[in-house]
């Protein structure tokens, strides 16, 4: 049988496109285990989740059993302005590795947020207007949350504050602008507009602001602000559900043209991108109608899966959140200040922390100047400039190409490229200029760290 | 008969991709006046022209006679990567404006380099490599060009030097590391490397350079370089015939939905996207098999069409490059040092300069704070945050579109959304805070820049 010829990029229409979410929970035999408040230690309710999230997104935190959540209409219609995003081939990339393997990438980087993030963010306003609300409020690292954030409350005509950590909030102007274009008000966190955050400033008066401080921020806002709900761009499920729509038009477009994939890839910060990617292939390897090999890739300078530790933790340095059971470094851990781009979080998604405790995916963690050369190499050759954080599972993308040539060996191997790099040249430029450096975390100061996670 | 339902996003499939350029000249009665050598004033022959560019390069630049020329194989390759891009309808802006007028734009910033320059710079890095070359050399000012050129390179294993504007070098360090991430050498200008840069610093110490300047910069470092040949982002014919690429694509998405376009509109530098855009339009106005409205946008700060003369005039400050017939502000004219992105060449377009001159185009000038209005109500609704050049476009748009909404009327708006604005955050920046200004040529500096245009 001769190979259909598949094409650089494979677009699927319109009418192909998913109009369902998938619920990888509802395939899992051992669920994520629930949240936890952070005062009694019990299960949080819908009713409990619904003073911090919109009341619809609270339902779906804790859904574990509906396996299909229909896409609302007037999402599917948000959806067609920048989806399906294409499945690429990468043929430029194969031929520099003379690799017989075939390279597939779902590009999430082809709307101006400039990553997948819009897909739970357009999700998340949508519901927030549903409920009536005035705005929401949210926090950014890199900026990439945050800036789909501001572009789907401007579809919306919702408010939108987003707390930016404070170093990024001053090396990163130019997302901020993005922010302010899109009509979001932007605010440096630690900031003195919270009790948290001038807490935090007072025992800490030099501070840049963590990620974990701009979302106890960012919740302390909303719960405290008529009309408003707080919105978080990764970890939770909801946000993975959202994001099963990469994987769903990602499985759809191969079936299209009969391709079975080997081997699966995404990056891994709290887990948005990767759960999102993998979810409809994972849902067939739990119910063993097919398998893959599924990895997730972290910056060895932020290693919750392959350094931390499976156990209940705190959410956000202010401990304002519920408990989430996960791969954890501790909530006080930040990376160290020269990491580029995001997967900067301390923990990981409840759902992939069970999915990878019970053996069903792989992670692998690599350093970040070993990340930049590869993502150099596919800039070079793909045309795409990529985020660091996509980088990470291009690098890993490669590497497994490189042993199919050894093996001489035709895998197919699928890996997410979540976004663009226009934000991240001065990293880039650091790279260039010989000035990038890798800090992994020593063996102390991780033990250091996971002392301070509580003992549920 | 009912409308057939347009989606957001018209995509061709690869299969419905134009496989020849359309050369608009062909159709041209009054053709646009040949390039005149600066020494003896005589038409330019290829074979001096190939002494700059390449040999295919410079036959098609004066070739006034094929109306297709087909695409090479390689480059139709090459363009299947970021290629076809999507027609878009803008219903979002449609039902902000409340306007009856149907809103389409071709969006262009589909691709790493963010604009619609990297069709041409495919084109002729191709030939380049075609004829054995080791390298090209050429000038950016707002960055967009230089990026697209050093993708192209960076495919095709070519040496890149870009001269890039010392103002722009200096303020716009990412876009420095955009190129450079593709592999290109990139030299602020004028710089001490050349001749003509080593005498412009001479004479005027301080100065953070002008496109003119780097022009001719870049055109001695490859004509006394062996294996170098130096190419050009916009203006030439050349350009426009790879840009026809635009227009065909948009031409045959609306035919492929039956739809009939009444007016065109495109932002207008040296005529690059604009040529492109409107080339099988025009052709069938030239024709007169069809009739439709073109408009020219082009920035108040730089108004070549609106308030400019139509004569030969030098292509570059260093007087080193052929002598073109165009509309043109002299080519010591450097617009205001607060103008923000790009459209600041001097001149336009032979080929756009002839058609105006015969009545087949209108052109407007707007100042930009108007721009960035329009700009910003654009990426509020579409989503998509547009290069200011692109806003220029979408500024008559919406004009042309409320005009619709006055009368009553249905008529089809096509317009080019020739790249992103990523790289132009420090302009928005300007525009959120109330700092940015306009600044119009007064009559006396036209008429003393008018002064130095050679008499021919």
């Amino acid at each position: 049988m001769t190979e259909k010829k598949i094409p650089y990029k494979i677009y699927l229409e319109e009418c192909e496109m998913p109009q369902v979410w998938y619920n990888l929970r509802a395939d899992m035999q051992n669920k994520p285990a629930p949240l936890l408040d952070p005062q009694t230690k019990q299960p949080m309710t819908v009713k409990e989740l619904s003073n911090v999230f919109c009341e619809e997104l609270a339902k779906q935190e804790l859904d574990d059993q509906t396996r299909f959540i229909p896409i609302p209409q007037e999402i599917q219609e948000f959806y067609k302005m920048f989806r399906p995003s294409p499945l690429m081939r990468a043929y430029r990339l194969e031929e520099k590795l003379q690799t017989p393997a075939k390279i597939y990438y779902k590009f999430e980087g082809n709307n101006t947020s400039g990553s997948h993030k819009l897909n739970s963010a357009l999700a998340q306003a949508y519901y927030a207007k549903q409920q009536g609300l005035k705005g929401v409020t949210t926090e950014t690292g890199a900026g990439q949350w945050g800036t789909a954030l501001s572009m789907a409350c401007s579809y919306f005509d919702l408010d939108c504050k987003v707390y930016m950590v404070k170093v990024s909030y001053e090396q990163k102007p130019f997302r901020r602008e993005v922010m302010r274009t899109y009509g979001a008000s932007v605010v440096p966190s630690p900031s003195t507009e919270t009790e948290v955050g001038r807490k935090i400033l007072a025992e800490h008066p030099g501070t840049t602001g963590s990620l974990g401080c701009a979302i106890s921020e960012a919740v302390e806002k909303a719960v405290t602000t008529e009309g408003y709900r707080y919105v978080l761009g990764s970890v939770l499920n909801q946000v993975l559900l959202h994001q099963s729509i990469i994987g769903l038009e990602t499985k759809a477009a191969l079936d299209k043209y009969g391709i079975k994939a080997d081997i699966i890839i995404g990056c891994a910060g709290g887990g948005s991108n990767l759960g999102g990617l993998i979810a409809p292939f994972m849902g067939e390897k739990l119910r063993k109608e097919a398998d893959y090999r599924i990895i997730a890739v972290e910056p060895a300078s932020c290693p919750s899966f392959t350094r931390g530790i499976y156990a209940y933790d705190y959410c956000d340095t202010g401990k304002v959140c519920p408990l989430s059971k996960m791969y954890t470094l501790g909530s006080g851990f930040i990376p160290a200040p020269n990491h580029a781009g995001g997967l900067r979080y301390h923990g990981m998604s409840s759902t992939l922390s069970q999915l990878y405790h019970d053996g069903y995916m792989e992670a692998v963690a690599v350093p970040q100047t070993t990340i930049f050369e590869s993502a150099e190499l596919f800039c070079r050759t793909e045309g795409i400039l990529p985020a660091p954080e996509s980088s990470h599972a291009i690098h890993v993308a490669i590497q497994e190409a490189l042993k199919c040539k050894e093996q001489n060996d035709a895998k197919t191997i699928v890996f997410g490229l979540t976004g663009t790099g226009y934000f991240d040249m001065y990293a880039y430029e650091k790279f260039h200029n010989g000035k990038m450096e890798d800090y992994i975390p020593t063996e102390e100061e991780l033990q250091a760290s996971f002392a301070k996670i509580p003992k549920i």
